[in-house]
């Protein structure tokens, strides 16, 4: 069934790439997709990548892409409470997405590395 | 040869898909690529669009854009100057990335219809 993720409360139009764009349209949203694509799950692990999220932006689109159905959380501790996060299946079909992106920049923006060998 | 486009002043790390979001991470840029390949070249048309977008961000993403080389304008009116914008193969080459978020989002946001017809 189409339409595992509830409506856009404030889409733009009924564009498939603006309403996309709601979603993944910003510098972190894809980034720490692009960790979870890494196998990284913790909280601290993704405040370690290089590109340095704050703990602020970290919480707020982890909750969004919980919410919107892109990843799940687990609880792997009880006191204090810490949950692990990975992608679903939705989370998981955003890869090509990602390698597009990738593909680009390796091609036109200089002294980029390939995926896996920055950090 | 690889980097068409300048270095990046503000870049968070040389992953290739951090630095493309440097560039591509907003909900407005890849809107008006989206116009720019159906055909739009000309100020006016970029703000018919059905999503609304306001002169001061319009005026400020193909500034952007064609500071990066992503496009180029032409002046096609001298008085009053009037310039119309289009591709350049940098720019065209991000057809796939518009491709992937379109295909992801038709198989998981409601209510969002294959591109062409949203106008």
């Amino acid at each position: 069934m189409k339409g595992t993720l509830k409506a856009l409360p404030n889409r733009r139009s009924d564009c498939p790439l603006a309403c996309g764009l709601e979603i993944l349209g910003d510098k972190w949203t894809l980034v720490v997709i692009r960790d979870l694509f890494f196998g990284k799950s913790r909280y601290n692990a993704f405040l370690e990548s290089p590109e340095g999220i704050t703990t602020n932006i970290l919480a707020n689109r982890l909750k969004q892409l919980e919410r919107r159905g892109l990843i799940e959380r687990r609880l792997y501790q009880k006191n204090p409470p810490r949950y692990e996060y990975r992608l679903t299946q939705t989370g998981k079909d955003l890869y090509p997405v990602i390698r597009e992106i990738v593909a680009w920049s390796l091609k036109y923006i200089p002294r980029t590395r390939p995926p896996g060998v920055f950090k």
